[in-house]
């Protein structure tokens, strides 16, 4: 059996890295090193993460102990880990972020979506977008790589088939998200208080959501593209359904779009195309998909006009955050993809 | 003080009816004579509708019982009271019917969107449609009123301002409804079963939602129109949150739309634009609005683009349903539009 | 029409406070003067209490402001408001107060249960006890009151006519709250933020709650009494369910404790007993009395056993509280005791 | 490596069936022969249970076409099994039985909770009861396995060290679940639809729940034993929390409890005390344990009564039904009895 690879997670008290941290654990490949959180150095990393009670007696370290390792996991808030990657890099060979601070290739979209320059435009070249199933090839021969956001991983991978094909107006299109309270991250606030939160049907970022720019760098093919955006907070904790209103170009037919998305993701471990005629799971649906890495995709074409509706959903912690980053982890090491990821969802749930 | 309007609810078993009772109850110029359901006869009303206990005495009866009164209301399944339409009107000089069965004013729309011609076509032009809001002159002078479905009652009134002043492009505009469980009415079946119902975001109806040809027929002002609608189910019970997304004619500022918003809707008792700059609830939020008759509208303009997104949230058995047939009783009647409709609501819920 | 009792609340920023506000904003015999916030001094109450949008245009103030008037409602943190009992005293004739300070008539109960002696111990024989079933003379003839704790009052109200009467075994009675969220307020934390909130059915205080004093001091009758009380958190935002666990000191038929709850709550507004044997509310449930005063109460005798279970529901901040102190205000001033509390609740919700 | 072991599931369309396959499928050694279901002969596995989409492409069979196996897994509905045993016992050397038919050993108790005879008595004696930190020995050396009810190996689990250390008094227990909606199986109802079923706190068996049987059975130790048992479903899928009040016969610290709770269960691989000063867990949690074998018991002794509060979480449909046949199915064949168990939960959920 060959060496494990040792891993350390830098930000490990959030919920992505604390998804991480628990699918590294059951990985028979790896040997998770050290998991870092400032304000939780020398807790138990269970007393953060309770599923983890009677797992691991690991501890959180401050980022000032992270001693070597073979691959640095980075679960940082955005805009932490840009100013810090020297000091990543020169602990490790391999960096998989999973913050914002290395998803968009064009400098120019840091100061209109996130408000500010970025600190080190000259080294966004050298991460790969997460994103395997668009780009596998990037990720295998890459040392760093960048997890795209949870929003945009179900859109793009929705929408994908169809915008490489040249298939969808790209003036039109429009994307609603529906998205649990796990997505805001683990900071208690007044809009996440219990009593507030419950039951919520909250507009989020009805226009300008940074996740949109994401969907415009991997839909757009290098041209202009208009994704109008909207996400919903519902009473959910997690998961992602993304509803997407595509105008085709031409008339095609249920068939001919199921054969377009059957030759883009046929041999894809973590697609699913759901499209049932009957029963209660007829279009994809996110608490099915509450610990796993698939993205189900269902699609409905309008008779009536040229308008396709395309359903996506993923859960956002998993194939949005932890599960993308270790299919990502499995790719670059020549593992099975699958590795660690073959948890197949509960239910009922 | 005057008499009472005596009124009769037929069909007082489902969740429209019992709402619409439970207000009846409260309103002091009424008094309710009879309920029908032909399952239930015998049984008291608190039965089915268990918040009536203490609060009436009253038993379901059959339609076989009914006696005259001054207005009956019809909570029939669609397709139920247009073949007894006769019978109703031969009982009381005023009808308010609760169902699809008179709403849509061209018979062409209910062989394409209902899949079958209607009975009565020519009394289509008898019954007003009860937005109030829309047509509160024709309600005051009609005996006949057909009450809004649920979806579209909150779609049209978002989305009236704009179309009615021409400022929204026909073709594109894409609305997006979140719903509760309520919606399906009140009998069990594999897709309402708890375990699977709990916690879904389940896409129902992604293309072809009846409710559209309402929205089509007053939003579209005698010419063509295009509402892309879907509809996405989720774990609540009652509420409807509609996202809309309105591409506009001409570039305007978020000033302007509120005084177009304010001019059409400054006077009117049930609804309120919700748009502020902090808090937990910026926009409508559906929860909020449990047991009243309010429509909550708010909007936000896309600063990088010309769409609009509207959000108009409602309770869909009150103003979608039970409280806007009331609202259109108070109308028909002459009397304070907000008589027993004064609930403003819960917080938290 | 007589003048109208000019009240104000202090501390209208919180839950309890911003229901008060909302019942009192449609009694037609109040009306309000001033509610105080010290955090949110000059913002429109509706930025807290959003349900009351279009219904208020009151600001808060500081408690510095106030002036005087007939009768404050205070909704302060427990503990605020003894220090500060003779200043409210200046300024109204009557007081009201929400919190925990005057409820206990034992000074030593304090110390026990609430961790530090009493500030003003002498004045504790002054308040009346608010549960109105129990103290109507004395509420009646009182200017200050004390309303009860929300889980206290579900389990009294429960449990009242059986030890009244001397029924059940004084050592053995177990008693199991499940509660909703908006019962520990409306401050954020750690344990209130959704994603740890959400779906959890966590056991508060499993021994030592504090309401357990308030039931054995109501329950006792002067004599030594053993409650044995035990809450869990579940996902809802208002309500109770007492579970009460009582054995019989000798064997009854359940129609006799029929009998004993009918002569105890005959004519009673507020208390309805809810036994069925059929349909989907046999028993009482919290979440049909969202909003409303009522205290439902259940039961079922072990035929195997002398175990009666007694099962109470009521909504925390109405009957458990608002709804409390609005029924008792009502008594105070002679009227009638539902007035501004006629809301019969939602089904379905 | 040894050749799998080939089993076959009876009445494989309901949730714990379902659930069952799951585990199956991931067990490196099981082999799935058949998954028998008379109402959806010929149907794919997945369209009853989604998450096994692209898992497995087995169909459902009829009980008629069962070929023999190594070992038959029955889960059949509660006295479906008992009268066909012979043939099942034909089929395959081993049985795990989910249902009820082989749990109790007294066959009285089978006309007291069950309401009929039982039709073999005389097999009872031949079945190990399926929980395996008290059977362990008795299940390694049996064919025949009954697993326990949920409800029951929650309360029994929880108690079970201080009752065979003769700690608790034998009369006074008092214990109550608080139980999710998957317990009551896949069948839709009138109690079941979700708009009822939503938000519901609702009593179900305030007394004479037949899972009491079991608990006396195990607890009882040969000898009268009371436990006064109530349940409570509230708006859950899976899940139980037991919170059971015990009276201690003599003081005891709470130490001394650990010790007791340590010495039981130090070496066993589901069991877990959860007992923290800090935190959002510190008690059992059951949300944190869906898709787990885990049981959570942590408890808090009353400093001011000999009242110990016990609480026990598991996974109804885990521990409580497929997770707890499959660790009998390990003992019984000598695996690892972790084996095909080792999802670690989920958190946040």
């Amino acid at each position: 059996m060959p060496a494990k690879i040792r891993v350390s997670i830098v930000g490990g008290s959030g919920y992505a890295g604390g998804d991480l941290l628990r699918l590294l654990l059951g990985h028979p490949q790896v040997e998770v090193m050290q998991v870092t959180s400032e304000r939780f150095v020398g807790k138990f990393v269970h007393s953060l993460h309770p599923n983890l009670r009677k797992r691991t007696l690991l501890k959180f370290v401050s980022q000032e102990e992270l001693t070597s390792c073979d691959l640095l996991f980075l679960c940082l808030p955005h805009g932490s880990a840009m100013g810090k990657i020297d000091r990543f890099a020169g602990l490790a060979p391999r960096l998989i972020d999973l913050s914002a601070d290395f998803r968009l290739k064009n400098p120019a979209d840091y100061d209109r979506w996130y408000g500010k320059p970025h600190a080190r435009p000259e080294l966004l070249p050298k991460f790969a977008y997460g994103i395997c199933e668009l780009h596998r090839e990037a990720i295998r021969k890459s040392n760093w790589v960048s997890s795209a956001g949870c929003n945009a991983t179900a859109v793009i991978l929705g929408l994908y088939p169809l915008f490489k094909n040249g298939l969808a107006d790209k003036e039109r299109t429009v994307v609603e998200v529906k998205a649990g309270s796990s997505e805001g991250g683990n900071s208690a606030s007044d809009a996440s208080h219990h009593p507030e939160r419950a039951g919520c049907v909250r507009s989020y970022r009805p226009t300008g959501h940074r996740h949109a720019a994401e969907m415009i760098q991997e839909l757009g093919f290098g041209k202009e593209l208009a994704i109008h955006f909207s996400a919903t907070s519902i009473d959910m904790v997690r998961g992602i359904l993304a509803t997407c209103h595509v105008f085709l170009k031409r008339a095609m037919a249920e068939k001919e779009i199921w054969k377009v998305y059957r030759e883009a993701y046929g041999e894809e471990p973590f697609i699913r195309i759901v499209k049932e005629r009957e029963g209660n799971y007829r279009y994809p649906e996110p608490k099915l998909l509450a610990g796993t890495n698939f993205c189900d995709i269902g699609f409905e074409k309008d008779p009536h006009s040229d308008r396709l509706v395309v359903v996506s959903a993923i859960d956002n912690l998993m194939k949005g955050a932890a599960g993308q980053a270790l299919q990502a982890f499995n790719i670059m090491h020549g593992f099975d993809e699958s590795q660690g990821l073959e948890f197949t969802g509960l239910h009922p749930i």
